[in-house]
């Protein structure tokens, strides 16, 4: 396995990292921060894990299915979390692309 | 300036870092490694500066349009290099990633 | 350059690193998160600089003092934020580390 | 768990890290590369995964221990392998740090 039988799951990874990054950022300059320090927190574990899995697909890791299937827990964390502030784009967008990242590394997983 | 503005040259940044990381482990496979050395090297300082740079531009940081100057930098080189390696393709899809995240990264800088 | 001409800028760079991971996640449990807010930005900013300036530097990459000159400029920022926070250990410890790294980094740019 | 609970696990794997990039890059300066080439795929895959860790546990993320399991099995992995390159430091510096790195994981898992 390598980059071309991953590259879904790569996509997937890595729009997901950089919409919670994003959203972390985003979310420390609405009014109430307090609210969404539980979005920041896994905003940060998510990037890092959707990172790491991106790193060992495309680079054909014989450890690439077991880190997909963390990232597929933290994205749901993640997602649903997010998904709860209805209100704000980033936190919605940020939903969505965890919610497509978990599942595509479930079945990678 | 935040992940809308930055969008197309994080996409490039990160497309790049994944077929850059991907190039590197496939030169590994090839019978006469020696001559992928340079490749690999420049692949792997590449990857790393590709995701620095749609990490910074994903949060939104004011040191974004540095790391995308630097980021232009590694990104020619490592084009340059894996270009001259023509009957690879995973060289000649890192060439090509390479060569149009350069050009998005000077924009941006 | 490679890794034992680098290593104590490297130390200093992973060191802030796990720093600024550890003061970001700290702050988003304090009563008053909304005041942390700038202090969490930069911890991400400075995090991901940080590990690029190592990563390159530990490659014995030709743009590790380039980085390290960004890195520095991040560390100087986010340590004067952190030192604003006299009540908090996380800041205080991710402060120190700040300013030793910009140190170690503007020598090494 | 945080940052100080973990504190030795994340400069085993910052460290591992590290030595894994110096391992890559200055296998790919020998005479024989060819022969190198197992080593420096695992040095990347090591790399990516140490790092990953060494976030997830100065986050103080739920999922530290589990990346951290993960992290013993590649250390291992690319550990056996540097150590049988006797002639060269960078193997061997690289193994040792692989193995400690590889043993605190284990525990922390």
């Amino acid at each position: 396995m390598g980059y071309h039988q991953y590259q879904q799951c790569i996509d997937a990874c890595l729009r997901c990292a950089a919409l919670c990054n994003h959203c972390a950022s985003s979310c420390l300059q609405e009014a109430d921060v307090k609210s969404m320090s539980t979005c920041i927190q896994l905003d940060m574990e998510c990037a890092a894990l959707c990172y790491a899995a991106a790193q060992l697909m495309s680079l054909g890791s014989g450890q690439a299915r077991a880190i997909c299937k963390l990232c597929a827990e933290i994205c749901e964390r993640c997602g649903a979390e997010c998904s709860r502030h209805k209100d704000m784009q980033h936190c919605q967008e940020c939903a969505a692309a965890c919610k497509q990242c978990a599942e595509i590394c479930r079945t990678m997983a």
